[in-house]
Protein backbone atom coordinates (compact mmCIF):
# COMPACT_ATOMS: atom_id res chain seq x y z
CA UNK A 1 0.00 0.00 0.00
CA UNK A 2 1.64 3.44 -0.53
CA UNK A 3 2.47 5.38 2.37
CA UNK A 4 -0.21 7.94 3.08
CA UNK A 5 -3.09 6.02 2.12
CA UNK A 6 -5.26 5.25 4.82
CA UNK A 7 -7.72 2.41 3.39
CA UNK A 8 -8.46 0.10 6.07
CA UNK A 9 -8.26 -2.82 3.79
CA UNK A 10 -6.40 -3.23 0.64
CA UNK A 11 -8.85 -6.22 -0.59
CA UNK A 12 -10.40 -4.81 -3.74
CA UNK A 13 -10.89 -6.68 -6.50
CA UNK A 14 -8.67 -6.05 -9.40
CA UNK A 15 -5.43 -5.73 -6.71
CA UNK A 16 -2.33 -7.50 -7.16
CA UNK A 17 -2.95 -9.21 -3.88
CA UNK A 18 -0.30 -11.71 -2.23
CA UNK A 19 -1.07 -14.19 0.67
CA UNK A 20 0.69 -12.03 3.10
CA UNK A 21 -2.10 -9.05 2.64
CA UNK A 22 -4.71 -11.69 2.94
CA UNK A 23 -2.42 -13.09 6.30
CA UNK A 24 -2.57 -9.28 7.38
CA UNK A 25 -6.04 -9.03 7.29
CA UNK A 26 -6.78 -12.29 8.91
CA UNK A 27 -4.76 -11.87 11.47
CA UNK A 28 -6.09 -8.34 12.30
CA UNK A 29 -9.57 -9.70 12.00
CA UNK A 30 -10.43 -7.46 8.48
CA UNK A 31 -11.48 -10.61 6.55
CA UNK A 32 -12.78 -13.35 7.90
CA UNK A 33 -14.58 -15.84 6.55
CA UNK A 34 -18.06 -17.93 6.93
CA UNK A 35 -17.33 -21.66 7.73
CA UNK A 36 -19.15 -22.35 4.33
CA UNK A 37 -16.65 -19.96 2.37
CA UNK A 38 -13.45 -21.02 4.53
CA UNK A 39 -14.60 -24.61 3.03
CA UNK A 40 -15.00 -23.69 -0.16
CA UNK A 41 -11.93 -21.48 -0.19
CA UNK A 42 -9.78 -25.22 0.98
CA UNK A 43 -11.05 -26.78 -1.79
CA UNK A 44 -9.97 -24.39 -4.37
CA UNK A 45 -6.46 -23.87 -2.39
CA UNK A 46 -6.35 -27.72 -2.77
CA UNK A 47 -7.01 -27.81 -6.55
CA UNK A 48 -3.69 -25.15 -6.64
CA UNK A 49 -1.91 -26.52 -4.07
CA UNK A 50 -1.75 -30.29 -5.48
CA UNK A 51 -1.52 -28.85 -9.42
CA UNK A 52 1.38 -27.35 -8.40
CA UNK A 53 3.40 -30.33 -7.06
CA UNK A 54 2.62 -31.98 -9.99
CA UNK A 55 3.65 -29.44 -12.34
CA UNK A 56 6.57 -28.40 -10.49
CA UNK A 57 8.25 -31.66 -11.67
CA UNK A 58 8.75 -30.70 -15.04
CA UNK A 59 11.39 -28.02 -14.31
CA UNK A 60 14.26 -29.37 -16.57
CA UNK A 61 12.38 -32.34 -17.59
CA UNK A 62 9.97 -30.85 -20.47
CA UNK A 63 10.54 -31.63 -24.12
CA UNK A 64 12.18 -27.90 -24.49
CA UNK A 65 13.97 -25.93 -22.37
CA UNK A 66 11.41 -23.17 -23.03
CA UNK A 67 8.71 -25.56 -22.20
CA UNK A 68 10.01 -26.52 -18.43
CA UNK A 69 9.99 -22.13 -18.15
CA UNK A 70 5.85 -21.85 -18.92
CA UNK A 71 5.12 -24.80 -16.43
CA UNK A 72 7.17 -24.08 -13.85
CA UNK A 73 5.70 -21.01 -14.33
CA UNK A 74 2.57 -22.33 -14.04
CA UNK A 75 3.14 -24.14 -11.19
CA UNK A 76 4.07 -21.17 -9.43
CA UNK A 77 0.83 -18.94 -10.52
CA UNK A 78 -0.97 -21.95 -8.67
CA UNK A 79 0.91 -22.42 -5.87
CA UNK A 80 0.01 -18.50 -5.60
CA UNK A 81 -3.51 -18.82 -5.69
CA UNK A 82 -2.77 -21.64 -3.31
CA UNK A 83 -1.37 -19.77 -0.84
CA UNK A 84 -4.05 -17.14 -0.75
CA UNK A 85 -6.98 -19.53 -1.08
CA UNK A 86 -5.36 -21.31 2.13
CA UNK A 87 -4.51 -17.84 4.24
CA UNK A 88 -8.23 -17.69 4.29
CA UNK A 89 -9.35 -21.06 4.69
CA UNK A 90 -7.04 -21.03 7.79
CA UNK A 91 -8.79 -17.73 9.38
CA UNK A 92 -12.10 -19.77 9.67
CA UNK A 93 -10.53 -23.44 10.69
CA UNK A 94 -8.39 -23.46 14.04
CA UNK A 95 -9.49 -24.79 16.88
CA UNK A 96 -11.37 -22.14 19.24
CA UNK A 97 -11.24 -19.23 16.81
CA UNK A 98 -7.48 -19.84 16.25
CA UNK A 99 -6.12 -19.35 12.95
CA UNK A 100 -4.75 -22.06 10.81
CA UNK A 101 -1.66 -21.19 8.47
CA UNK A 102 -1.59 -21.70 4.89
CA UNK A 103 1.64 -23.81 6.31
CA UNK A 104 -0.75 -25.91 8.77
CA UNK A 105 -2.81 -26.42 6.27
CA UNK A 106 -0.82 -27.71 3.96
CA UNK A 107 1.28 -29.82 5.59
CA UNK A 108 -0.06 -30.72 8.72
CA UNK A 109 -3.39 -31.97 7.27
CA UNK A 110 -3.89 -36.19 6.39
CA UNK A 111 -4.87 -37.60 3.05
CA UNK A 112 -8.88 -37.15 3.81
CA UNK A 113 -8.37 -33.59 5.10
CA UNK A 114 -7.90 -32.30 1.39
CA UNK A 115 -10.73 -31.62 -0.46
CA UNK A 116 -9.25 -31.44 -3.99
CA UNK A 117 -10.83 -32.99 -7.14
CA UNK A 118 -9.11 -36.04 -8.30
CA UNK A 119 -7.64 -34.94 -11.47
CA UNK A 120 -5.20 -32.30 -10.00
CA UNK A 121 -3.21 -35.64 -8.20
CA UNK A 122 -3.36 -37.65 -11.46
CA UNK A 123 0.27 -38.44 -12.08
CA UNK A 124 1.96 -36.41 -14.30
CA UNK A 125 2.10 -38.89 -17.00
CA UNK A 126 4.02 -38.21 -20.20
CA UNK A 127 3.97 -34.77 -21.42
CA UNK A 128 0.71 -34.87 -23.26
CA UNK A 129 -0.90 -36.24 -20.00
CA UNK A 130 0.14 -33.17 -18.60
CA UNK A 131 -1.05 -30.53 -21.26
CA UNK A 132 -4.05 -32.86 -21.33
CA UNK A 133 -4.62 -31.79 -17.34
CA UNK A 134 -3.74 -28.74 -17.56
CA UNK A 135 -6.25 -28.31 -20.27
CA UNK A 136 -8.81 -29.31 -18.41
CA UNK A 137 -8.29 -28.03 -15.59
CA UNK A 138 -7.36 -24.46 -16.74
CA UNK A 139 -10.14 -23.84 -18.83
CA UNK A 140 -12.31 -25.11 -15.76
CA UNK A 141 -10.27 -22.74 -13.69
CA UNK A 142 -11.08 -19.82 -15.91
CA UNK A 143 -14.54 -20.30 -16.03
CA UNK A 144 -14.24 -20.48 -12.36
CA UNK A 145 -12.30 -17.66 -11.61
CA UNK A 146 -14.26 -15.52 -13.93
CA UNK A 147 -17.16 -15.74 -11.78
CA UNK A 148 -15.80 -15.76 -8.53
CA UNK A 149 -14.39 -11.97 -9.04
CA UNK A 150 -18.19 -11.14 -8.85
CA UNK A 151 -18.38 -13.02 -5.42
CA UNK A 152 -20.48 -11.14 -2.59
CA UNK A 153 -17.37 -11.76 -0.42
CA UNK A 154 -14.41 -9.34 -0.90
CA UNK A 155 -11.28 -11.74 -0.19
CA UNK A 156 -12.61 -14.54 -2.96
CA UNK A 157 -13.42 -11.93 -5.68
CA UNK A 158 -10.02 -10.89 -4.78
CA UNK A 159 -8.03 -13.59 -4.98
CA UNK A 160 -10.47 -14.70 -8.08
CA UNK A 161 -9.81 -11.00 -9.69
CA UNK A 162 -5.41 -11.93 -9.47
CA UNK A 163 -5.83 -15.79 -10.23
CA UNK A 164 -8.19 -14.79 -13.50
CA UNK A 165 -5.63 -13.02 -15.44
CA UNK A 166 -2.75 -15.53 -14.70
CA UNK A 167 -5.01 -19.06 -15.65
CA UNK A 168 -6.24 -16.95 -18.67
CA UNK A 169 -2.68 -17.63 -19.51
CA UNK A 170 -2.67 -20.89 -18.76
CA UNK A 171 -5.86 -21.94 -21.06
CA UNK A 172 -3.89 -20.41 -23.82
CA UNK A 173 -0.72 -22.62 -23.11
CA UNK A 174 -2.57 -25.84 -22.60
CA UNK A 175 -4.96 -25.04 -25.48
CA UNK A 176 -1.53 -24.23 -28.06
CA UNK A 177 -0.21 -27.71 -26.95
CA UNK A 178 -3.36 -29.53 -27.44
CA UNK A 179 -3.48 -27.84 -31.12
CA UNK A 180 0.49 -28.92 -31.50
CA UNK A 181 0.74 -32.40 -30.39
CA UNK A 182 -2.73 -33.32 -32.19
CA UNK A 183 -1.20 -32.05 -35.35
CA UNK A 184 2.19 -33.06 -35.20
CA UNK A 185 3.50 -36.37 -35.64
CA UNK A 186 1.28 -39.43 -35.26
CA UNK A 187 3.02 -40.56 -32.15
CA UNK A 188 2.69 -36.91 -30.46
CA UNK A 189 -1.37 -37.27 -31.95
CA UNK A 190 -1.91 -40.37 -30.54
CA UNK A 191 -0.10 -39.10 -27.04
CA UNK A 192 -2.36 -36.55 -26.79
CA UNK A 193 -5.45 -38.75 -27.37
CA UNK A 194 -4.47 -40.82 -24.81
CA UNK A 195 -3.70 -38.13 -22.82
CA UNK A 196 -7.19 -36.47 -23.32
CA UNK A 197 -9.00 -39.95 -21.99
CA UNK A 198 -6.86 -40.39 -19.53
CA UNK A 199 -8.20 -37.20 -17.93
CA UNK A 200 -11.42 -37.15 -19.28
CA UNK A 201 -13.04 -39.33 -16.34
CA UNK A 202 -12.19 -36.32 -13.95
CA UNK A 203 -13.91 -33.66 -15.66
CA UNK A 204 -17.32 -34.48 -13.87
CA UNK A 205 -16.32 -34.05 -10.77
CA UNK A 206 -15.47 -30.62 -11.27
CA UNK A 207 -18.78 -29.88 -12.14
CA UNK A 208 -21.09 -31.86 -9.41
CA UNK A 209 -23.18 -29.47 -7.20
CA UNK A 210 -23.19 -30.21 -3.20
CA UNK A 211 -24.73 -28.89 -0.45
CA UNK A 212 -21.68 -26.47 0.18
CA UNK A 213 -22.15 -24.80 -3.53
CA UNK A 214 -25.86 -24.55 -3.05
CA UNK A 215 -25.72 -22.67 0.46
CA UNK A 216 -22.85 -20.82 -1.23
CA UNK A 217 -24.37 -19.64 -4.59
CA UNK A 218 -27.43 -18.61 -2.43
CA UNK A 219 -25.59 -16.14 -0.75
CA UNK A 220 -23.80 -15.51 -4.22
CA UNK A 221 -20.17 -16.05 -2.78
CA UNK A 222 -19.72 -18.71 -5.42
CA UNK A 223 -21.50 -19.75 -8.03
CA UNK A 224 -22.72 -23.57 -8.70
CA UNK A 225 -20.00 -25.74 -10.69
CA UNK A 226 -23.16 -27.17 -13.05
CA UNK A 227 -23.11 -23.76 -14.06
CA UNK A 228 -19.89 -23.57 -15.48
CA UNK A 229 -20.26 -26.53 -17.67
CA UNK A 230 -21.72 -25.07 -20.68
CA UNK A 231 -18.86 -22.75 -21.51
CA UNK A 232 -16.09 -25.21 -20.55
CA UNK A 233 -18.02 -27.70 -22.80
CA UNK A 234 -18.46 -25.07 -25.93
CA UNK A 235 -14.81 -23.79 -25.42
CA UNK A 236 -12.80 -27.27 -24.82
CA UNK A 237 -15.24 -28.31 -27.92
CA UNK A 238 -14.09 -25.67 -30.20
CA UNK A 239 -10.21 -26.26 -29.43
CA UNK A 240 -10.80 -30.42 -29.88
CA UNK A 241 -12.64 -29.05 -32.83
CA UNK A 242 -9.81 -26.97 -34.62
CA UNK A 243 -7.31 -30.08 -33.35
CA UNK A 244 -9.68 -32.72 -34.58
CA UNK A 245 -9.98 -34.31 -31.94
CA UNK A 246 -13.07 -35.97 -30.39
CA UNK A 247 -14.43 -35.05 -26.82
CA UNK A 248 -13.51 -38.46 -24.85
CA UNK A 249 -16.30 -40.92 -24.33
CA UNK A 250 -15.52 -42.15 -21.08
CA UNK A 251 -17.20 -43.15 -17.68
CA UNK A 252 -16.90 -40.71 -15.12
CA UNK A 253 -14.68 -41.66 -12.57
CA UNK A 254 -16.42 -41.59 -9.08
CA UNK A 255 -15.14 -38.76 -7.33
CA UNK A 256 -15.36 -37.84 -3.67
CA UNK A 257 -12.34 -35.60 -3.29
CA UNK A 258 -14.79 -32.59 -1.92
CA UNK A 259 -15.56 -34.66 0.19
CA UNK A 260 -11.97 -36.23 1.41
CA UNK A 261 -11.86 -39.33 -0.48
CA UNK A 262 -8.79 -39.48 -2.70
CA UNK A 263 -6.83 -41.99 -5.11
CA UNK A 264 -3.54 -43.92 -3.97
CA UNK A 265 -1.86 -40.95 -5.76
CA UNK A 266 -1.88 -38.17 -2.95
CA UNK A 267 -1.40 -40.20 -0.22
CA UNK A 268 2.57 -40.58 -1.83
CA UNK A 269 2.48 -36.67 -3.23
CA UNK A 270 1.61 -35.49 0.32
CA UNK A 271 4.42 -37.70 1.58
CA UNK A 272 6.89 -36.26 -0.24
CA UNK A 273 5.50 -32.64 -0.06
CA UNK A 274 5.02 -33.16 4.21
CA UNK A 275 7.82 -35.07 5.00
CA UNK A 276 10.30 -32.13 5.78
CA UNK A 277 8.00 -30.33 7.93
CA UNK A 278 6.90 -33.21 9.63
CA UNK A 279 10.22 -34.41 10.53
CA UNK A 280 10.80 -30.94 12.59
CA UNK A 281 7.25 -29.59 13.51
CA UNK A 282 7.49 -25.87 14.38
CA UNK A 283 11.36 -25.76 14.09
CA UNK A 284 12.42 -22.08 13.46
CA UNK A 285 13.35 -22.58 9.81
CA UNK B 1 12.81 -3.83 -29.88
CA UNK B 2 10.70 -0.73 -30.23
CA UNK B 3 9.23 -0.51 -33.77
CA UNK B 4 11.86 1.97 -35.31
CA UNK B 5 14.60 1.06 -33.50
CA UNK B 6 17.04 -0.33 -36.91
CA UNK B 7 19.73 -0.95 -34.33
CA UNK B 8 21.55 -4.06 -35.74
CA UNK B 9 21.39 -5.61 -32.38
CA UNK B 10 19.53 -5.52 -29.18
CA UNK B 11 22.46 -7.19 -27.08
CA UNK B 12 23.81 -4.35 -25.40
CA UNK B 13 24.80 -4.52 -21.68
CA UNK B 14 21.76 -3.74 -19.30
CA UNK B 15 18.70 -5.12 -22.00
CA UNK B 16 16.14 -7.62 -20.52
CA UNK B 17 17.80 -10.02 -22.74
CA UNK B 18 15.86 -13.25 -23.64
CA UNK B 19 17.49 -16.56 -24.86
CA UNK B 20 14.76 -15.81 -27.90
CA UNK B 21 16.80 -12.73 -28.57
CA UNK B 22 20.17 -14.87 -28.54
CA UNK B 23 18.90 -17.19 -30.57
CA UNK B 24 17.67 -14.58 -33.20
CA UNK B 25 21.26 -13.01 -33.17
CA UNK B 26 22.90 -16.57 -33.47
CA UNK B 27 21.14 -17.61 -36.78
CA UNK B 28 21.48 -13.91 -38.84
CA UNK B 29 24.58 -14.20 -37.76
CA UNK B 30 25.09 -11.30 -35.78
CA UNK B 31 26.39 -12.96 -32.35
CA UNK B 32 29.18 -15.48 -32.80
CA UNK B 33 31.51 -16.42 -29.95
CA UNK B 34 35.04 -17.35 -30.81
CA UNK B 35 35.46 -21.38 -29.78
CA UNK B 36 37.08 -20.12 -26.38
CA UNK B 37 34.02 -18.47 -25.82
CA UNK B 38 31.64 -20.78 -26.65
CA UNK B 39 33.19 -23.67 -24.62
CA UNK B 40 33.36 -20.91 -21.59
CA UNK B 41 29.42 -20.39 -22.28
CA UNK B 42 28.88 -23.96 -22.19
CA UNK B 43 30.34 -24.32 -18.18
CA UNK B 44 28.26 -21.93 -16.87
CA UNK B 45 25.26 -22.92 -19.38
CA UNK B 46 25.48 -26.53 -17.62
CA UNK B 47 26.30 -24.53 -14.09
CA UNK B 48 22.69 -23.05 -14.13
CA UNK B 49 20.63 -26.00 -15.99
CA UNK B 50 22.24 -28.41 -13.44
CA UNK B 51 21.25 -26.08 -10.61
CA UNK B 52 17.93 -25.66 -11.96
CA UNK B 53 16.74 -29.23 -12.23
CA UNK B 54 17.75 -29.63 -8.45
CA UNK B 55 15.82 -26.59 -7.25
CA UNK B 56 12.68 -27.62 -9.22
CA UNK B 57 12.40 -30.72 -6.81
CA UNK B 58 11.91 -28.02 -4.21
CA UNK B 59 8.54 -26.62 -5.53
CA UNK B 60 5.74 -27.41 -2.91
CA UNK B 61 8.24 -29.58 -0.81
CA UNK B 62 9.94 -26.73 1.48
CA UNK B 63 9.61 -26.15 4.94
CA UNK B 64 7.22 -23.19 3.82
CA UNK B 65 4.73 -22.50 1.11
CA UNK B 66 6.59 -19.17 1.33
CA UNK B 67 9.54 -20.72 0.09
CA UNK B 68 8.94 -22.96 -2.09
CA UNK B 69 7.78 -20.27 -4.08
CA UNK B 70 10.95 -18.70 -3.75
CA UNK B 71 13.25 -21.67 -4.72
CA UNK B 72 10.66 -22.45 -7.68
CA UNK B 73 11.68 -18.80 -8.90
CA UNK B 74 15.33 -19.34 -8.30
CA UNK B 75 15.51 -21.99 -10.66
CA UNK B 76 13.92 -20.39 -13.24
CA UNK B 77 16.38 -17.92 -12.92
CA UNK B 78 18.84 -20.26 -13.05
CA UNK B 79 17.09 -21.86 -16.53
CA UNK B 80 16.86 -19.14 -18.24
CA UNK B 81 20.24 -17.65 -17.57
CA UNK B 82 21.19 -21.32 -19.00
CA UNK B 83 19.11 -20.90 -21.83
CA UNK B 84 20.91 -17.59 -22.96
CA UNK B 85 24.10 -19.10 -22.40
CA UNK B 86 23.81 -22.58 -24.27
CA UNK B 87 22.00 -20.98 -26.78
CA UNK B 88 25.06 -18.46 -27.07
CA UNK B 89 27.27 -21.63 -26.72
CA UNK B 90 25.40 -23.30 -29.74
CA UNK B 91 26.21 -20.97 -32.21
CA UNK B 92 29.95 -22.17 -32.51
CA UNK B 93 29.39 -26.20 -31.45
CA UNK B 94 27.93 -27.37 -34.19
CA UNK B 95 29.45 -29.78 -36.74
CA UNK B 96 30.94 -28.04 -39.66
CA UNK B 97 29.44 -24.93 -39.07
CA UNK B 98 25.73 -25.60 -38.10
CA UNK B 99 24.02 -24.16 -34.70
CA UNK B 100 23.22 -26.70 -31.91
CA UNK B 101 20.07 -25.31 -30.35
CA UNK B 102 19.53 -25.11 -26.33
CA UNK B 103 17.84 -28.48 -26.61
CA UNK B 104 20.09 -30.09 -28.48
CA UNK B 105 22.98 -29.05 -26.18
CA UNK B 106 20.39 -29.87 -22.83
CA UNK B 107 18.89 -33.24 -24.08
CA UNK B 108 21.41 -34.42 -26.21
CA UNK B 109 24.56 -34.68 -24.82
CA UNK B 110 26.31 -37.46 -22.66
CA UNK B 111 27.24 -37.34 -18.88
CA UNK B 112 31.14 -36.49 -20.14
CA UNK B 113 30.04 -33.72 -22.86
CA UNK B 114 28.39 -31.49 -19.55
CA UNK B 115 31.07 -29.34 -18.03
CA UNK B 116 29.13 -27.88 -15.34
CA UNK B 117 31.34 -27.62 -11.73
CA UNK B 118 30.79 -30.56 -9.11
CA UNK B 119 28.33 -28.63 -6.83
CA UNK B 120 25.65 -27.83 -8.51
CA UNK B 121 25.16 -31.86 -9.26
CA UNK B 122 25.01 -32.33 -5.54
CA UNK B 123 21.89 -33.71 -4.33
CA UNK B 124 19.73 -31.55 -2.46
CA UNK B 125 20.19 -33.30 0.84
CA UNK B 126 17.79 -31.52 3.53
CA UNK B 127 16.84 -28.10 3.14
CA UNK B 128 19.89 -26.85 4.77
CA UNK B 129 22.27 -28.66 2.72
CA UNK B 130 20.22 -27.05 -0.46
CA UNK B 131 20.66 -23.92 1.12
CA UNK B 132 24.85 -24.36 2.00
CA UNK B 133 24.84 -24.79 -1.73
CA UNK B 134 23.14 -22.19 -2.96
CA UNK B 135 24.86 -19.87 -0.32
CA UNK B 136 27.92 -21.23 -2.08
CA UNK B 137 26.56 -20.47 -5.22
CA UNK B 138 25.25 -17.48 -5.73
CA UNK B 139 28.14 -15.69 -3.84
CA UNK B 140 30.39 -17.17 -6.63
CA UNK B 141 27.76 -16.34 -9.64
CA UNK B 142 27.35 -13.01 -8.04
CA UNK B 143 31.48 -11.52 -8.05
CA UNK B 144 31.51 -14.04 -11.48
CA UNK B 145 28.22 -12.25 -13.25
CA UNK B 146 29.29 -9.20 -11.73
CA UNK B 147 33.02 -8.89 -13.46
CA UNK B 148 31.64 -10.35 -16.61
CA UNK B 149 29.41 -7.43 -17.52
CA UNK B 150 32.75 -5.18 -18.79
CA UNK B 151 33.33 -8.47 -21.10
CA UNK B 152 35.26 -7.48 -24.07
CA UNK B 153 32.13 -10.04 -25.60
CA UNK B 154 29.43 -8.18 -25.93
CA UNK B 155 26.75 -11.27 -25.86
CA UNK B 156 28.72 -12.46 -22.51
CA UNK B 157 28.03 -9.29 -21.01
CA UNK B 158 24.74 -9.23 -21.87
CA UNK B 159 24.04 -12.24 -19.99
CA UNK B 160 26.14 -11.62 -17.28
CA UNK B 161 23.93 -7.81 -17.05
CA UNK B 162 20.84 -9.54 -16.43
CA UNK B 163 21.82 -12.53 -14.66
CA UNK B 164 23.60 -10.54 -12.17
CA UNK B 165 20.54 -8.60 -10.71
CA UNK B 166 18.75 -11.63 -10.25
CA UNK B 167 21.59 -13.08 -8.45
CA UNK B 168 21.98 -10.84 -5.91
CA UNK B 169 18.64 -11.63 -4.87
CA UNK B 170 19.51 -15.16 -4.69
CA UNK B 171 22.57 -14.08 -2.73
CA UNK B 172 20.60 -12.18 -0.37
CA UNK B 173 18.39 -15.27 0.07
CA UNK B 174 20.76 -17.94 0.92
CA UNK B 175 21.96 -15.43 3.42
CA UNK B 176 19.65 -14.51 5.30
CA UNK B 177 18.55 -18.48 5.45
CA UNK B 178 22.15 -19.03 6.08
CA UNK B 179 21.54 -16.91 9.15
CA UNK B 180 18.08 -17.98 10.22
CA UNK B 181 18.92 -21.55 10.24
CA UNK B 182 21.92 -20.95 12.47
CA UNK B 183 19.85 -18.88 14.94
CA UNK B 184 17.25 -21.06 15.04
CA UNK B 185 16.97 -24.52 16.86
CA UNK B 186 20.05 -26.57 17.89
CA UNK B 187 18.89 -28.96 15.19
CA UNK B 188 18.64 -26.45 12.74
CA UNK B 189 22.02 -24.86 13.23
CA UNK B 190 23.48 -28.42 13.56
CA UNK B 191 22.01 -28.88 9.94
CA UNK B 192 23.20 -25.70 8.96
CA UNK B 193 26.84 -26.49 9.72
CA UNK B 194 26.19 -29.92 7.72
CA UNK B 195 25.17 -28.45 4.95
CA UNK B 196 27.71 -26.42 4.84
CA UNK B 197 30.47 -29.02 5.52
CA UNK B 198 28.96 -30.92 2.54
CA UNK B 199 28.90 -28.38 0.12
CA UNK B 200 32.26 -26.82 0.61
CA UNK B 201 34.98 -29.12 -0.65
CA UNK B 202 33.23 -28.17 -3.70
CA UNK B 203 34.27 -24.41 -3.56
CA UNK B 204 37.63 -24.80 -4.66
CA UNK B 205 36.79 -26.29 -7.90
CA UNK B 206 34.86 -22.38 -8.82
CA UNK B 207 37.95 -20.71 -8.28
CA UNK B 208 40.39 -22.86 -10.34
CA UNK B 209 41.91 -21.31 -13.56
CA UNK B 210 42.99 -23.27 -16.62
CA UNK B 211 44.21 -23.16 -20.11
CA UNK B 212 40.72 -21.74 -21.53
CA UNK B 213 40.29 -19.10 -18.67
CA UNK B 214 43.65 -18.08 -18.71
CA UNK B 215 43.25 -17.56 -22.79
CA UNK B 216 39.93 -15.61 -21.97
CA UNK B 217 41.10 -13.53 -19.47
CA UNK B 218 43.93 -12.24 -21.75
CA UNK B 219 41.49 -11.21 -24.43
CA UNK B 220 39.58 -9.77 -21.65
CA UNK B 221 36.17 -12.03 -22.68
CA UNK B 222 36.60 -13.29 -19.22
CA UNK B 223 38.22 -13.04 -15.47
CA UNK B 224 40.47 -15.63 -14.00
CA UNK B 225 38.30 -17.55 -11.58
CA UNK B 226 41.02 -17.21 -9.10
CA UNK B 227 40.41 -13.80 -9.39
CA UNK B 228 36.84 -14.10 -7.49
CA UNK B 229 38.28 -15.84 -4.82
CA UNK B 230 38.95 -13.07 -2.08
CA UNK B 231 35.81 -10.96 -2.67
CA UNK B 232 33.75 -14.25 -2.13
CA UNK B 233 36.01 -15.29 0.47
CA UNK B 234 35.36 -12.25 2.48
CA UNK B 235 31.48 -11.72 1.71
CA UNK B 236 30.90 -14.95 2.62
CA UNK B 237 33.41 -14.99 5.82
CA UNK B 238 31.27 -11.70 7.00
CA UNK B 239 27.36 -13.75 6.65
CA UNK B 240 29.14 -16.74 8.63
CA UNK B 241 30.66 -14.60 10.98
CA UNK B 242 27.54 -12.71 11.75
CA UNK B 243 25.51 -16.25 11.88
CA UNK B 244 28.33 -16.93 14.37
CA UNK B 245 29.64 -19.85 12.35
CA UNK B 246 33.17 -21.09 11.11
CA UNK B 247 34.47 -21.13 7.65
CA UNK B 248 34.31 -25.31 6.92
CA UNK B 249 37.91 -26.80 7.06
CA UNK B 250 37.20 -29.39 4.69
CA UNK B 251 39.58 -30.64 2.47
CA UNK B 252 38.75 -29.86 -1.20
CA UNK B 253 37.27 -32.68 -3.53
CA UNK B 254 38.91 -33.57 -6.54
CA UNK B 255 36.73 -31.42 -9.27
CA UNK B 256 37.53 -32.07 -12.83
CA UNK B 257 33.59 -31.33 -14.07
CA UNK B 258 34.97 -28.52 -16.49
CA UNK B 259 36.85 -31.40 -18.31
CA UNK B 260 33.81 -33.44 -18.29
CA UNK B 261 34.72 -35.70 -15.06
CA UNK B 262 30.97 -35.95 -13.18
CA UNK B 263 30.36 -37.44 -9.83
CA UNK B 264 27.32 -40.16 -10.11
CA UNK B 265 24.44 -37.90 -9.38
CA UNK B 266 25.02 -36.21 -12.70
CA UNK B 267 24.53 -39.66 -13.96
CA UNK B 268 20.44 -39.80 -12.49
CA UNK B 269 20.27 -36.32 -12.80
CA UNK B 270 20.48 -36.18 -16.39
CA UNK B 271 18.78 -39.81 -16.95
CA UNK B 272 15.48 -38.01 -15.50
CA UNK B 273 16.34 -34.91 -17.37
CA UNK B 274 16.95 -36.19 -20.75
CA UNK B 275 14.53 -39.59 -20.76
CA UNK B 276 11.27 -37.41 -22.35
CA UNK B 277 13.04 -36.08 -25.19
CA UNK B 278 15.31 -38.92 -25.81
CA UNK B 279 12.62 -41.06 -26.34
CA UNK B 280 11.30 -39.08 -28.89
CA UNK B 281 14.23 -37.42 -30.73
CA UNK B 282 13.26 -34.76 -33.29
CA UNK B 283 9.50 -35.26 -32.53
CA UNK B 284 7.42 -31.76 -33.43
CA UNK B 285 6.29 -31.15 -30.29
Amino acid sequence: MAPGTDSATRITPGNALRPEDIALEVRTGLAKPTEDVAEYALRLGDDGLILAQRLGHWISRGPELEEDVALGNIALDQLGHARSFLTYAGACLGQDGTVKTEDELAYFRREHEFRSAAIFEQPNGDFAATIARQFVVSYYQFELYRRLTQSTDATLAAIAAKAVKEVDYHRDHSAQWVLRLAGGTDESRARMIRGLQQMWPYVAELFADDELTNRLAETGAAVEPSALKADFDRLTGEILEEAELEVPDVAAAPGGGRQGQHSEHLGYLLAEMQVLAREYPGASW
